[in-house]
């Protein structure tokens, strides 16, 4: 792409999702057909219209052209628009007035054409869906060969920072445009979902229940827990979600420490020779491995990669500590970020290139032993997203096909999101066996105190990263935004001034902020992450939306009625649900309420998630199921042929497919270990519902993220 | 180097320090000088000969060989060696037997001539002084035309793997050879430095005034902070002192909370275009940054690098999320790694190609804002060091010449080496000023309320790294090894049952037993981490030495006698005081003895630094003072030139280089803040020590790392 336009995007940070340049175009339609014959443009996109309308004015007065940029589709009515801004006659510019202040033609024109110089002389209309959209978007380079494509987001970004006070961008309304297209209608949300009175509507722009990822994204983007970043695939955490991560660590640590694991940080490079040593490991790993060349100037003179896990970093030292079997158990773990630099379609917290997690890594004289403590991670992790993020999950093992690279087997929890019907992996724990140990691998072995042979030590690994905060998300937001669990909420309360109207006198405004204040510090003092919200020039409705869309579990209202009554209004996050509490038993009150919000979410999540596992004992069950966004469970022969069979089959038959959710087949999610939920297998009796032959146990099969 | 000697070096995770391919050698002499010649070879090494002795034996007999492994300098006499071992007439073995054990001729023998096979079959015997050396040793790979360069410790790493119960190395010691070569003294320690009965001589190797560097590397080894690793410049920090960063990482996140920071995650990739937004920034950096231009077999169109620091990757974002003067101060932090490929020889803690920090950037709408943080910031860094590592630090303000790449200010605080007489830089707060918020740089900015003119923010950057647990391990450390500070030692205090005899009978070492445990249950409850070391097999004089060398602040001792006594003996590492505590009063007097000790280390070091400082104001001083292991204070002129000239000519003048501690020449460390420690500086009437001119501040200089 031109130079003036890449240093433009570079300056706000915005890297795009292609470039392409391609024969010279002169409309629409032939551009779209251009874009697709090339082969290079993203799979879907769409494309945005850049007009530019000249109003009437007298011949002595100064043009100030009406730049209308809309998605294609949008009907842009220029009687409509020219009446909203209040100027007559708009007609579409000549290419003379094109030339004059674009130096361009209409056929290279597009947002970007705009500039610093440029914005203050023109009056700029944007249609508010681009920037609700999660659709990319083609424009074109500053020529009708070159096209670029962004995020509706991206081009929101561009245009703003054009903004100065005296010119600031214009939305393309209702009152604007005659028609707007259907993909545009959410961001102007029906009258009856603005339940807060004198609320300004801080819509998340979709519907959760219609457009699931571009929701999602939505959610994270306006409750500030993530921003895109320009290095595809990787994304920044933001304290909203960091902090979400920190009561994590901070609670895993401590019960980790209970069991004897000792932190620890070893190096994220690994060299090729090492890494490459187990080889089944590295068949999982090698496709998505980075590699380091170069440093400075200088070219390396072998690559050396960055860590995707750490089991081939740290082994060889656990050979050379581990000498005799006092030196075991060894359990180390570390909180670090791994590198997987996957080709697949990235998305927040599921699918990074990098991303955050910890990894432990045990080894054990006996194999008993590495069975216990497999258990007992796996038991953690459950806590992790039952206790603190208040998701139900399904411990259980993987099968043969899904264990991890190299390992003996892997115990596994595993989540489901209602909304797309799919299963996920929430987080595993491995036993690796000895396969590790081995002679010809690590040869990490001890001296058998009694018989002075060689025992191979028994290998566990474990981790759990920030995939975790995204599940949650997926599970718990709503329309509103975020829908946080208080244990895990940075934010667990937040005070805010209501009835500040100008009939109060300066000390009553002083009385309600300052108890606001008051409340913040008491709860403060028991343990609650409380907050008062004394923002000046914001009215409690916009208040109030801002933390529902940043999900705090808890707002307290304190109004000049609540300070006569000496009682403030909770009202729930969760649920909406409104309760008066007195202001004399807060402590007591609060800490309750939260508890039972976090068990009602809890509980809510469970009774779906229990829904929506449906047993499946005759085929022709197994996709209506999948395609009603259930997962199921059936009796299973658990051989590999079987289950590549069931992926296919029910990969073929179903619905249309999403490609931020690649998995249309299902996959094996686990054998849970509580297999008295379900009739009990009668051993040659019981058949597996797939192919027929005997099935050995329940087992659960999903599409899956 | 031969494939089969490779992979076995691969599989201990040992990494030659360097590889050559030379002409045929058949001596010692001619192969020193081959290598020296080759001018590939490190800076200094050693070399090893590996003899072959053939005992007298009955001719029926099976031979086995004596293999002895030793500095080239170590006198072996094949005498002593046979008396010792009990065997008759050694004499070197012929060609013959070294063709038929080791398929190798005698000037291509090494230690990894050995392997599992033949190990069991021979006596092999090592001189102890290579395993503890710091030196670097050549060795044959299999042949006299390639050599290969290990660390003594990788060596014997290799050695003992190939231990069976059967078949053990033995040690070249002092009844065994005549006379040992000078390195190899200090690993026998002389009887009087043997303070504790029944002690088990755990050496660190090398006194801390002789061979500095070695004994740094040594304490870091032996008190297991650290592991040396495969990939050259990188360690592995263990948990002995990662929990020392803990105890920093959960201090300083309390204090930053207070202050307003929040914690965040940035991705660790940064592309090239926005890391080279800032020129002089980017010229500070660019020959040490890591480029990742692969990922799986794909490569990536733009190389991309790994972030050196934040700065670029972060401040894009600031201006997209500051867009008026609500959203600021904006205050982020986050604890990551960063990656300096540095080329110089690497410094566990000191100079690392990858290292944990925090780095703080934050945002203000005026320069008294910034101002001020920079100084809180700073003020939290002299905490650290002097409150949490006993380390004591002068604040101050770098010289134009030395403040970071690309800032308006840099403030820091300086740490000092006694027993190298170095300066270190222990943490820096800059104040960044303008320079990368403005709008041909990253253009951060908000609206004035007030006027609606833009105002470009304020911006600062803080960094403290792990480099602060080295600066502690060299203030403290002495030769019985690690001298942990109290606060953030991970163990507080060990308590060691003693006396346990077999006079004693069940009940009474029972009673020991419970008392220890007891102990440390009691003093947990106070919150001091406190750990009974009630290891089977061990002698108390070598649970003594082991947590002595690990720097644990207090023993506590628990015998028949004070049992009965119903007291402990403690035991201070710092001085090796000690003194009874009744067990009644644990809970008060050991807190208040380790709040005892800790207030005494930092007293101890900072009259070190204190009267190392010496004030100069004649420049024939400067040197003499710097030869004699100080830094000096001088009244300064602050112009850069006289700074490149201070640095030249105390380079040019002084000590022998080493090559570990590469600034021979004096640099300013800074302008403390504390003026009023010297005579005041008169405007016009006092000269620079330097160059005559007029000096503006009292500044201090110093070789430093």
């Amino acid at each position: 792409m031109a130079a003036e336009i890449a240093h433009k995007l570079a300056a706000l940070a915005i890297a795009p999702t292609a470039t392409l340049t391609h024969a010279e175009t002169t409309s629409p339609a032939t551009w779209k057909d251009t874009l697709i014959a090339s082969g290079s443009a993203p799979a879907s996109f769409e494309l945005i219209k850049t007009l530019i309308y000249k109003p009437k004015t007298a011949k002595t007065a100064t043009t100030i052209p009406v730049v209308v940029i809309a998605r294609e589709e949008t009907e842009t009515n220029s009687g409509a628009i020219g009446k909203a801004l209040n100027l007559k006659e708009l007609r579409l510019a000549s290419d003379d007035l094109l030339k004059e202040f674009f130096a361009l033609d209409k056929n290279s024109l597009s947002p970007l054409s705009l500039t610093e110089s440029t914005f203050s002389k023109v009056v700029t209309v944007v249609d508010p869906s681009i920037a609700s959209s999660s659709a990319v978007f083609a424009i074109h380079a500053n020529s009708s060969s070159e096209t670029i494509f962004l995020s509706g987001k991206d081009i929101e970004s561009y245009l703003k920072k054009l903004e100065t006070p005296e010119t600031k961008l214009q939305e393309l309304g209702t009152a604007v445009t005659a028609t707007a297209a259907p993909a545009a209608a959410p961001a102007a949300a029906p009258k009856e979902d603005a339940k807060i009175e004198g609320a300004v509507q801080i819509a998340i722009g979709v519907k959760k229940e219609v457009d699931f990822p571009t929701w999602y994204t939505n959610v994270l983007l306006k409750a500030e827990m993530i921003d895109y970043y320009t290095v595809s695939g990787c994304y920044i955490l933001k304290p909203w979600s960091y902090g979400i991560w920190e009561e994590i660590q901070s609670w895993f640590n401590s019960e980790i420490k209970e069991l004897g694991v000792q932190n620890s940080y070893f190096p994220m490079f690994v060299s090729a020779s090492v890494l490459e040593r187990e080889k089944d490991h590295i068949e999982g790993f090698s496709p998505e491995v980075a590699w380091v060349t170069r440093a400075g100037t200088t070219d390396l003179e072998e690559a050396i990669a960055i860590r995707p896990t750490s089991e081939t970093v740290m082994y060889p030292y656990y050979a050379k500590w581990i000498r005799s079997h006092r030196d075991l158990p060894l359990k180390l773990n570390q909180w670090n970020s791994v590198v997987r630099w996957e080709f697949k379609n990235p998305q927040p917290f599921l699918r990074t290139r990098e991303f955050l997690w910890q990894e432990g890594h045990t080894a054990h004289l006996t194999k008993n032993e590495a069975d216990v403590e497999v258990r007992q991670i796996l038991e953690l992790y459950r806590r992790v997203y039952e206790d603190l993020l208040a998701v139900p999950v399904i411990p259980g093992v993987k099968s043969e096909k899904e264990k991890f690279a190299g390992g003996l087997y892997t115990t596994t929890i595993e989540g489901f999101i209602p909304t797309s019907g799919r299963g996920i992996q929430a987080a595993t724990s491995h036993c690796l066996g000895q396969n590790f140990s081995r002679p010809e691998m690590f040869n990490i072995f001890v001296e058998d105190p009694n018989d002075h042979s060689k025992s191979y030590v028994w290998q566990n690994s474990w981790g759990l990263s920030t995939r975790a905060i995204g599940v949650m998300v997926m599970v718990h937001g709503d329309n509103q935004g975020l829908v946080l669990p208080p244990r895990v909420a940075t934010v667990q309360v937040v005070v805010v001034p209501c009835g500040v109207t100008s009939k109060l006198t300066d000390e009553q405004r002083a009385a309600i902020s300052d108890t606001c204040e008051d409340l913040a510090k008491r709860l403060k003092k028991v343990g609650v992450r409380a907050r008062a919200d004394l923002r000046e020039g914001y009215t409690p409705g916009y208040k109030f939306n801002d933390w529902e869309q940043k999900g705090v579990p808890l707002r307290l209202e304190i109004g000049p009625i609540d300070l006569k009554k000496q009682s403030t209004l909770a009202v729930r996050r969760d649920n909406g649900a409104k309760a008066p509490i007195a202001l004399a038993s807060l402590e007591t009150d609060v800490p309750a309420l939260l508890e039972t919000i976090q068990s009602d979410m809890y509980a809510r999540a469970k009774a779906t998630y229990d829904s929506r596992i449906v047993a499946v004992t005759d085929w022709k069950h197994f996709v209506p199921a999948l395609d009603s966004k259930n997962i199921v469970v059936i009796p299973w022969c658990e051989e590999e042929a079987c289950e590549d069979d069931i992926k296919e089959r029910s990969g073929r038959a179903s619905e249309p497919q999403d490609e931020r959710a690649p998995s249309a087949g299902a996959k094996s999610l686990c054998i849970p270990f509580d297999q008295a939920r379900w009739a009990p297998i009668e051993p040659g009796k019981t058949k597996c519902t797939a192919c027929g032959k005997d099935a050995k146990q329940w087992t659960l099969f999903g599409r899956s993220y």
